[in-house]
This record gives structure tokens, sequence and C-alpha cells, in this order.
């Protein structure tokens, strides 16, 4: 059994981490902790746990982590980063759901995290964990940096044109809606149910933090800087994101045109082997709620009036592809698990 | 392995039977029928199933379902009396997740759900499907009512003060209310979003069908006819059930008063060995979304204010312990196998 | 035009408030306080009144109120009390919406919210603004504590069944279920939209800061103490309250029946004058929505069964005619106005 | 007074019809139409308009129309165009809600409508009642088509660019996220709140009907055909819609830059005098709420980055702005009245 810790138990990352592993068949959770709630049982904090998580949060330092195989950070930003060198030295593998060592450029990330960064040799280390794009890498790490849940959604559904050259990679536009648990659970009034329900908007329109981690995945897949215009929006829901992806095709005079039951093909290759993207058939739109609760990512593919533009559709639930599931599908590759263990949940519908 | 067939595929319990039995390590789905879409992928109609369920819906006829263990049906009320003989004869294991079998009385069924009962002769032979209150007859039956998704909750609930003569079973109040799941996945406009969203409302106070199918159970465990007032009311939410229940305590001068701690500590007791029902602590409010998705019932016991009125609260997931769940339950019990097996499933929260 | 001020203008009754003072045809709103956004906009934090209302936020102190003719306080409980002397002392007409005024036993009081009462003389001269019992004592009014929004929707629903001695004022039930907006503009994580959206309980079952007003209320209507157990429940929607309301009947062998139908007549002579409270006629569930945005309460009375039990049904909308709406009708009587001046507002179907 | 008929009252563009007209000064409703609910009261169907409206539905028959000054038709598509002619010869103005009248060229609208054109010659006599382009024209018209509630939303936010030939015309992107309300009061599954509840989704990628029209009135303003790809998505709230468009500026080396300061000044400029659209301040983001229950639009604009794409917000309500409160605008127009008689209604928040 993978004796397994979770630092920052309390947020919606956290819980989902637990709801996933309790019934992981070979990861038992040792340790959870939670600076404000120490001592308390984890479920009378979240009574959908009774019965099978049977732990107090403890408070988080690396003495009490030294026991653990694999330590989650499912933590703000700012804290990975603090504990994670120590942790490695102990031999435990380290992934970290929050944002602490996803950018290359710790003078990037500084820009967006509004921090110095605390351990930039660290950096290097880390693999960015989107099994999809980097899956041998990743069965080699001791250090996951998880991706953002809007990166995901938005690089699974990019990836296949941009590694195929199929659109101009200097004029990509990504507007993608999210359900409010991307906000995670903290007190703050906008993400109240009399602000947030009811009622749509979009947010950071000048610069969200997974701008440059999105740039920088895309860019890498392109072999090139890309030019990406990023438009997240809350939408009122929990769980869910909703990525709306436009591309122009490249295609020219010169070039023959591509149709899109070609691309729906190069998706459907591209994915083929994946366990947990999902091309749908031509003419489907995916809808969140059928990966809700589910590690699936669905994606759709449309060439509108067949004119220039490209639109894809692709859909995860932020919390599981987008955060939680995912981290554990890294910690199956890490540890040479099959990578689904533990991990067929079919999507909560209706 | 066991082959299980549903009739009546394309409502909410069915589509809920395929996610859990598609997960279910001690059984096949071999058949699931619809009328209306015969022919159609049901991973077609139900995305969140794709990669889990490869069959089409096929027509529900009695030959089509003779190779199968055991037959659900989740289907209107009036179908499974229809077919169930046949298929008992076969040898064929029947839980019927509609009302057809439920209430004993066929003169009482015919008032409430409006039509002539088709196969008097097999009441009789059917099993109230609730585990907590008949899992003996259960293990040896052929056919299982399953209780409906109100009744469960206001069962479970009320179950330990009735059966400890606790209260005035003559003036018993449920106050319910359901999220919309529970009025089925049909055309109406009540519960259009539009109409059910952002608003709450009772309905049919007047008399629901679950109203004599209640009071039958809990005259069952009273030994007395019980006078019930049952309130429904639809909630502006998907999945979820929660039952306020009141009883008047019978104490008087004569009898010492019974405290809040002993009703507790009974409730506790009464539980005790049951996997899928859970008394919370003392002052805990249960939550519905605590149980989203899995099928347990959590229970809490207040006395306000010291007071005669015992107040309980019950909530579940109708799909759930109050559907699909509750008639897995059954069916592994009815198959001798582990009553949880399959369903181990946590509530999804957030 | 009357100069009215708002104390507390950052919380949804003061921006509802605004809403609706905004378009009334007696009344210049001239003061809006706020001591978190002082020197800030009032569109700018809500942009629905951009055009509408054309000032900035204050400090609140007696002075910059002082050329006010009623000034409303729409601040958390224990503001009024410091305030109300010195405005009633310069002739200013003071409105609380807030909790401070509304217990007559000082002590009482204390006991449920947690403080010394700073005011307690001032308590005898508080007129309770519940039109529909004490219209003539609001006319001369100077002071108005504004009822709760439990304790309209739930007098407005038992006062004609008390009033005529119909059922046994020990034994009363209020079930009763809120929109989240109840709980006020505040950062708390239990109504974030991920904990509070599809998702519905009860909470403060032991006793919530509503009860003793209801039973002040209904006691004064029975000419005696009452008994009310009172279970308050968040609902997952923004606005809206529906009591459901449980009565004993008194009648017995020896006085004559009450029929469904003489109650019935009861409640529409009961309410036949009043603008804004509705009996619906025989079978018909009020509907949260149907109220949402007006100053109206609809009920409805039903005989289960035709048993003891009588149920009532009874919507407002909790901002509205429980908070704002209900100010607005005090302040009009106060100032001689037509009762429903800037009040006729249609519900906001769908 | 004016005396106004509504054809079709029984759809929520009818009823919101009602709602506004039932509270302007000087209109009065007449007669409301419905084939399925004639004979019925209206209030019996809609309890929100209770002692507003006074009315039995009754058949749409012109001769029941014939001593009405206006005519809304509140119809499906493909009744208007029945039943204009006769009206309009009686001198009787007719405003249709529904999409008869919108586009120009009959075979374009036949090809979309699915059904042949009963009044082609009609169609040039219509006149398009957008306001904001078209108050002239309006004021003088017998006939108008009002605009979809997408167009609405996409053509005020892109008009100013277009105007000011800022955007490269062939290459507009407009994403738009409607609410459920914008599907009807049909019933049909995909609006039921099971499936289009807590749920996200595009539909009609390849091609909706309000496409040929958004792209008639761009290329209107950009006196050139138009390259639009339009995707609308449904999202799980009741009303409101948020336009997101993407435009790729024109201006090259030789032409000097345009800075965001400078559009958002000539946003300002073009709507200064209009009552119902409303730029707000940079760096805002409008949030539908906001206009919840109003026939106000909010507008931002936005340069992310500084790069070539323009972002503009824009965010209406699909009932009011985007259908009856248009229409009411019109009618104001039409009968030569103030432009916002009846129309100050502030948006509901929360």
């Amino acid at each position: 059994m993978i004796r397994a810790g979770i630092v920052g138990g309390t947020g919606y990352t956290g819980v989902e981490l637990l709801r996933i592993l309790a019934l992981h068949p070979d990861v038992e959770v040792t340790v959870v902790t939670s600076r404000a709630d120490a001592g308390i049982s984890v479920d009378a904090l979240y009574p959908s746990l009774r019965g099978y998580i049977d732990l107090k949060f403890s408070l988080p330092d690396v003495a009490g982590l030294s026991e653990c195989d694999v330590v989650f950070f499912a933590t703000p930003n700012g804290t990975a980063m603090l504990m994670a060198e120590q942790l490695l030295a102990r031999g435990i593998k380290v992934i970290d759901l929050s944002a602490d060592f996803r950018i290359k450029d710790p003078q990037e990330w500084s820009h967006w995290y509004g921090m110095e960064h605390a351990s930039p040799d660290l950096i290097a280390e880390a693999f960015y964990g989107l099994p999809e794009v980097n899956r041998d890498a990743i069965k080699k790490a001791q250090l996951i940096a998880c991706p953002g849940c809007y990166p995901t959604a938005v690089q699974l559904g990019f990836l296949p044109l941009i590694e195929n050259n199929l659109v101009d990679v200097k004029q990509l536009i990504a507007d993608v809606k999210s359900g409010v648990s991307g906000a995670g659970r903290k007190a703050e009034i906008p993400t109240l149910m009399s602000e947030a329900g009811e009622s749509f908007k979009a947010y950071a329109v000048n610069g969200h933090r997974h701008l440059p981690e999105i740039r920088q995945g895309l860019a890498s897949a392109a072999g090139q800087s890309v030019g990406l215009t990023f438009v997240p929006h809350l939408t009122p829901m929990i769980r869910g994101i909703h990525a709306t992806l436009y591309g122009q095709l490249t295609t020219t005079e010169l070039t023959p045109k591509i149709s899109i039951e070609d691309i729906q093909a190069l998706y459907e290759q591209r994915y083929h082997a994946e366990s947990f993207v999902d091309v749908l058939p031509q003419g489907s739109h995916p809808d969140t709620r059928n990966v809700r609760g589910s590690n699936n990512c669905q994606i759709s593919i449309f060439q509108p009036q067949g004119q220039q533009t490209i639109v894809v559709l692709s859909v995860i639930d932020n919390l599981v592809k987008g955060a939680a599931g995912q981290a554990i599908q890294n910690m199956n590759l890490m540890f040479g698990l099959k990578e689904d263990l533990g991990l067929k949940i079919i999507g909560l519908y209706p």
C-alpha cells in the first residue's frame, strides 16, 4: 500500500483527493494536514467521508509527513515551494496541485503570483503533470507540477491542432467557462451563492494567472511562442469547465484544404490510447455534466460553415481531471500502477 | 457474473442503475430496453457512460430478457405488473423500482395510481425492499418492490421512534423536500429549469401517491394504523431528499421523561449494523450534498427547547438510496453477495 | 419629497431599499452610509443602480443624517440601538430593519442576540412594523422595528387561524425554507455557491433568533403564550421564503367541525383589504418565484384528507416583504402616503 | 391609453410583456390570446400577475384584436406572418417578437426557419427594431421585427468597432452564453432542470438561426459582408445573455495604433445618448445579474496584453432588452412616447 499524505486537506481539491484516494485499492491515506482545523476529525468537517476516512487533521510539518511515500499539496500557492525540498530529500514523491512549479521561468512566476519563488532550483526538477503530453517523464519524476484546471482543458483541446501545424498559433482564442468551485473553499463575497448564482460574467480579461501556463504548454507543442487570448468566465454551477477554442486554419490556396473529417480523424488518433480523453463523434456537443465527478475530458471539433475558423469544445471536471483526479493519474504513473487505477468513475448524471 | 437486464433504461433511475452496475464487480449488464430509443447506443444518449456500457437499447420483451438472472424495472408505473409474472416463471429475479408492487391492497393501489392492477396475485409474493426492515425476507425473495424515494427517507427517519413507542403515531408530520430529478426525465413544463429553478413550492398537499406507502410501512412498524400528514415540496436542485419529521413524545407525567440523549442512543443502536444508515452526532444537521451520488441515509434527531416535539432530519439521494442504489442493495442480498458490493460510493462534495 | 437616509447600504437589504426607493415618486435618497466603502460610488459597487443612484457611500454618523426625514437601518444587529435615540431626538423617523427593537423583553433580546441592549428604554417606543397587524400604531410611530423575514411569512400564515381560535396554539409547527440571500452579503463559507448550491439542509433546529420574535407575535394574537416548533432550512436559491405551517384544529365532538371552505373564507376576509397579502384559491400551491422582487405574500390553506391538521403555505420574497419592501410600506404609512406607493412591483417570473 | 393586444401570451416573452405593460402608464392590455389556454384567467396561469392583469386568454383571431392600437406577437415563428397583413390593413401597428420579419431575404429565411414565408411582400415594410440603429425609421413604422436576443447583445457589442472600421469584419467571433429561458416555455427534455442545471454546453455550433440575422445587421453597419463565427451556449441560469466578442484590430504599421482608451471613448460617445446601453468604466466586467429584469445592456471593452485582439463583453436580459422590453421600447417610439416610458426598471440584484 502506498502511504499518502495530503497537505491542505480542507480545500476542494483536498477533499476531492480524499474522495478518490479513500477508494483507491493501492493507497492508504495516512496524514491529512490543516493548519486551521488541526485536531478535528476529517469526517466532522466533511460528513460525506464518514465511514471512509478515519483521520484527524494534523499540523503541516515535514516530520509528520515523513512516513509517507507520496505527499500531495492541495494548498494555496506558495506553500509547496517551502516544503517540497525537505520531503524530496527524504525520498518522498511530491505531487503539487498548486501553481508553485508549473511555470519554468521563476521571474514570470513571480510576476503572476506576486511573490518571490522560494525554491527556484527545484523548478527544473519538476515535471508538468499532463500525462497526455509528458507520460514518460512523469513515470520517473519525483516532483510533479499538476496543471491548472483551465490549462488542462485548453491544452487537451488545442494540442492536436497545434502539433499538426493546422492553425495559426499567433492567433489562438480560448473562451473558457468555469464552475465556482474553481475559486476554492474560501470565504469571499464574489462566490457567495447570492452573487455567483443565476449570473454569468467574465473576469480577469486583462490577464489571468493561467495564461502564462497555457502559453508555455502550447508553445512547447508548437515549437515557437504563441499568441493567445484567454478569457475566463464564471458560470453558475459548482463543477465543470467548458473551453470553447478558436483557431484559424493555416491552409492557404497553395496547400490543399483539410476537411473537418480529417481533423476529426487526427483528434481520434491523437487520443486513441488515452484513458481519459474522449473525442466525441462529429456533431456532438460535450456537456460538462457528463464528466462531473469523473477524470474524463470530452472533446468535439467543428468547422462552422466550412470556414477558416476551427472551433474545439473541451470539457472536464475542474476538481478531477483539472486537479485531484489528474494528480492521482500522475501518482499511478509514478508508482508504476495502471494509469486508471482508482479512477474508473462515471460522471454523475443527472 | 450476474446477468442483469434493465427495462426502461432511459429514465433517471435507469441511467443511475447503469452508472452503478457498470462498475459492480459481480454484474454484467446484458440488456437495456427502451421502446422509444430502441436501436440507439446507450452511450449516445448518455455520454457519461462512454467506455463503460457498450450496448444498444432493445425493445422491451420477455424473450430478450430471458437470459438474464435479474431484471430491474425502471419503468413508469403500470409496466412491471404486465411483465413480471412471465419473467418470474422463467426463474428470473425481478426488482421493480416502480410502484406496482409496493401497496399490499390492490384497491388502494388502484385508487392512488388510477388504473386496475394487472397482477393482483403477485402483490402478495412481492417483498418490500427496505433492507433495514425486511432483510431476511429480501434474501429469499424473487420479486422485490423497491420503496419510493420519499418513503425511504421518511421511514428510515421515523422507524426508531415508532418501534420504541416514543411518539404518538396518530399525529405524525413529514415535511419533505425533493430535488427535481424525482419527477423523472419527462418533457413537462413544471420541471423546466425556468420553472423549477430559483423557486420553491409544495405540491400535492391534499394527497401524494407516496402517502399510502409511507402509512403502510409506518403502520407495520407501529402495529396499528397511523395518522400522517405528508407534505412534499419541490426544491431547486437536481438530486436529494430532505425529510423533516415531527413527532409528539408520548411520555406523560406518569412515565419518566426520555431524554434526547436516550433517543440518540436508540437511533445509533437501531442503525449500528447498517452500512447505509448513518446517525450523525447530536447537534449536526445533515446536508443533502453529503449523500449526493451515494447510497447513504444520514439522520439527525433534535428536541428543540426540550419540548414535546421531536424533530428528525433524514437525507438521501433520491436516485440512489431512494431508487437505483437501494435496488442494487436488494440485488446483493437476493444473490447472497456482500450487501455493499458495488455500492461503496462517496458523496460528491462539493 | 421625503429625504431618506440608509445606514448600512452595502448589504442585501440596503441595496434592495435603494432599488425600490430610487423609483419611489415621493422619496429622494440623500445619504447612504457604509463604514467599509465610504467614498466609493454606490453604483460602482452595485452596477444595477447605474443611472438611478448618484451618491457616494458616506461614513455613518448622526450629523450626516441630520437632514433626513427618515433613516432606514439596514445594519447588522446592534447598530441601530446605538444611533436611533439621537436621530429621534432630531425629529427624524427611524425604520430599523435589524432586530434591535423587535423583542419587547430586553433580557430575552440579550439572550438570543448575545449582547446587552444599549437602549432598553427605546424598545417600548418602537412599534412592530407588520402593517397587517399594527397599521394604526405604525401611522403614528417615530420608530419602527421591521419584522424579520421568517416572522413575516409565519405570522401572516398563522394569524387567521390563531385570531379565530381554530388551532391549538400550544402545538404549532413552522417548517420554513429560505433562500440564501437571507444570510446576507457576508464572506462566509456556508453560503458559498459550492456549499449552498444544489443542496438542502435545516439549521439552528435547536433554536433560531427568529423564534422568540415569532412566539411574541403569535402570543399577542392568541392572547396567551404559544408552543411553537420552528425549523428553518436553507434552500438552494437566492430569494424567497416558503413557510409550511401546521396547526391542529381545536374542534371537538362538542363543537361543530369547521370546513376547509370556512377556513378559506376566513383567510380571504382577514386579508381582503390588504394590498400585499393574497389568499390563493383552494387547491393552489404558492410558488416563491411568483413573489420574487415583489412585496407580496401569497397564502394557501389545506386540510389534507379532511383530518385534524391544517396546513398553511405562505411565501414571500425575504428581501422585499421580508425586509426592504415592508420597511417602505411602513414608511408610506408613517408619512401618510398611499400604502402601496412605489411598491407596485410584479414578481419576476421566470 | 394605447390599447395593446398580445398574441401568444403563454410563453416567456408573452408574460414578460404583461409584466411590463401592466405598469406602463399609457398602455392598457385589452387582449391576450392563447390557443391552448383560451378561457382561462391570465393570472391563474401566472399568479405573479394577480391584481395586475384581469383578463382571460382568448382565441387568436383578427376580429378579437381589431380594437387594439398595437398588437405584439409573442408567438413561435410562422404565426405573425399569417396575421400581420390583416392587422396592418386595419391600421393596427404590429410588433413581432418572433423571427418572421427579421431577415430581409425570404430565401435565406426559409433556409434557416424551414418553411415558406407566407408574406414575403411584407418583409420590405418591416423595420428592424433595434432603436440604437434604426430609431428614426422605427418612429414611422407600422410593422416592427424585433431583434432576437443573441443578435441584440452581439450587435450592440460590435457596432462601435465596426462602424469605425476598427476591426477586420471578415474575422469576427461571437462566443455567447444564454440562460435557459431563451429556449422558451416548451415541454422539452433538454431544458429540464435535471438536464440544464449544473451543466454548461455549446449547441448548434454548425449554425444557429440567429447567425444570418447577426450577419445581416453587422454587414449593414460595415457596408460589406462579414465573416462571423457564432457559438451559442446554454448556461445554467434562467435569465441573461453574456456575449464575449472578439475582433482583430485592423491597425497596421502604417496606421497609428489606436489605444484602448480611444476605443473606450468611441463606445462611450456612440452610446452616450442611449437610455439603455451603458458602457462600463475601463476594467469592469459586466455581470448578467445587474441587468436582470431590466432593459439595459451593459458593455465593457478590453485589449488583453495590448495585443491585436479586442474583447467586448455585452450583457442583456434576454427576455427584456432581448425581447419584451425592446418591443415596448419600439412601441414607445412608434407612438411618440418617451422612449423609456414604463421601462425604468432596475435590475434585480441579488
